[in-house]
C-alpha cells in the first residue's frame, strides 16, 4: 500500500469517526436553540405588528395583550369586522386601505407561523427526549432537561457530573462572581423554573434545589447506563417531602 | 349643552385629530422596520439551519454560502438526493433520520418564507414610495429614501430640512462625536449606500455627497409641495458631472 492509498484510507476513517460522533445530544441542543430563536423572532415581529396595526386600530392593540391571539385575530378577521367589534364611538385609528391590510395581515400570518413552528418543535423535542433520557426529562420537565443537557454538553457528561454541578448549571455567572468577589452564592441554575421550586417559598429554595439536583443526577445516571424507569417514584418522593402543606 | 355632553364632544374631536395624524410616513417607516427585522430573523434562523443541517451534510453547508439558496435546496430536495449530489467518497455527516428530516426542512421552509415576505415588503415599499414621493425615491433609491424619510420623521419635515442635514441623516453618532471631541466630521449618513457614492473614490465622496444631498433636498421640496417630476433630470446631471471617467 503506497503513501497516497494510505492517506485516503486514513481520511475515510477520520470522516467516519466524525460522522459517528454525532449523537442525539446534538439534535436536542439544536432543537432547543431553534425553539428559543423562533420565540425571539416571533416576539420581535409581533411587536412590529402591534406598532403598525396599532396606528389603524389602537382599540384592539390595547384590548389584547397576548401576541399570538392578537396575530390570529388580524389573520382571521377582516379590518371591518375587527373595527365593528372593538371600536366604541368615534374610532381613534386611521383608515386602513385594502393594500395596507394585505401587507399587515401577511406580517400577522408570519408571526403565527413562527409561533406554530415553535410549538411543533417543542413536541418534537419532547419525543426525542423521552426516548433518549426518559427518567431525566420526566423529572426535570422537557425544557429544563434540554437546557441542562445542552449546558453539560452530552448525556454522558451529565451522568458523570456531581449533583451540585447540576444544581448550578446555568448559574455560572453568579457562581464565578461568588468565587471572585465573595458575593452571595447561587442556589440554583436552570432548575429555578422547575415547578417544585416555583411552589416553594424563597427561604426554602436552596434546600429543595439541592434535593432536586440530587435526584436529577440519579436520573441522568439511570438513563445513561440504561437503567429502569424510576423518575415517577423520585418525583412523588420529592413532592411528598416538600409540598406537604 | 351640559358638561358631560361637552366632554364627550371634545373627546371625539381629539380622537378624530389623532386618527387624522396618521400619514403615509408612518406606513413607510413601519414597512422599512419590518424589512430590517425580517432580514435579521431570516439570518438568525438560517444560521441555526446551517448549524443543525451541517451535522448531517457538512459538504452542502460548505458548498453553498447563500442562505436563501441553501434553505431552498433543503426544502426542494430530499436528504438522499442532496447526499448523492454533494458527497464525494466517504460522507462526513451523520445519518439524518426521516423524523429529523421533517423538523429540519420545516425550519428551512420558515427561513424561505421570511425571505419571501421581506421581498414582497420591498415591492410594497416601492409602490407606496413612488406614489407618495416620486422625485425623492427615484433619486435616492427606495431603501435609502425610506431610511431618510423615517430618520426625518415625515416628508413635511424632510422638505424643511437644509441639504446639509439630509447629507448627514443617519450619521448622528459620528456627528456628535465630532462636535464633542473634535474627531473627524462625517461626510455622509444613510446616503453612503447610494450607487453614485459607491462608484466614487473615497477622496471625492464628500463632494459628491454634498451635491447629492443638495438635489435630494430639492426633490423632497418638489414632492411635498406637489411639484412636477424632475428627479430624472437631476439624476442625469449628477451622473454626467461625477461619473464622466
Amino acid at each position: 500500500m503506497d503513501f497516497s492509498q494510505q492517506r485516503s484510507k486514513l481520511l475515510d476513517e477520520t470522516k467516519k469517526a466524525v460522522s459517528e460522533a454525532v449523537s442525539p445530544d446534538i439534535v436536542i441542543s439544536q432543537t432547543l436553540h431553534s425553539i428559543d430563536e423562533l420565540a425571539s423572532c416571533a416576539n420581535t415581529l409581533a411587536k412590529r405588528l402591534r406598532d403598525w396595526h396599532g396606528y389603524f386600530l389602537p382599540e384592539l392593540e390595547r384590548a389584547i395583550s397576548d401576541h399570538e391571539v392578537y396575530a390570529r385575530l388580524i389573520v382571521e378577521k377582516s379590518y371591518a369586522e375587527l373595527t365593528s367589534t372593538y371600536v366604541v364611538g368615534q374610532p381613534m385609528g386611521a383608515e386602513l386601505s385594502s393594500t395596507d391590510e394585505v401587507a399587515v395581515s401577511s406580517l400577522a400570518r408570519q408571526v403565527l407561523e413562527l409561533f406554530r413552528l415553535r410549538q411543533s418543535f417543542i413536541h418534537y423535542l419532547e419525543a426525542v427526549m423521552s426516548s433518549y433520557c426518559k427518567n431525566f426529562s420526566t423529572l426535570a420537565g422537557t425544557t429544563i432537561a434540554a437546557r441542562l443537557l445542552s449546558g453539560a454538553g452530552s448525556l454522558r457528561r451529565l451522568a458523570m457530573l456531581p449533583s451540585s454541578t447540576i444544581q448550578l448549571l446555568g448559574a455560572e455567572k453568579a457562581l464565578f462572581r461568588h468565587i471572585k468577589t465573595g458575593g452571595k452564592s447561587p442556589k440554583h441554575g436552570f432548575i429555578i423554573s422547575h415547578q417544585l421550586l416555583a411552589q416553594t417559598p424563597a427561604s426554602q429554595r436552596g434546600k429543595v434545589a439541592r434535593s432536586l439536583a440530587d435526584k436529577l443526577s440519579l436520573c441522568a445516571k439511570l438513563d445513561f447506563f440504561s437503567g429502569e424507569f424510576k423518575a415517577d417514584v423520585y418525583k412523588a418522593d420529592l413532592e411528598r417531602k416538600f409540598l406537604k402543606k
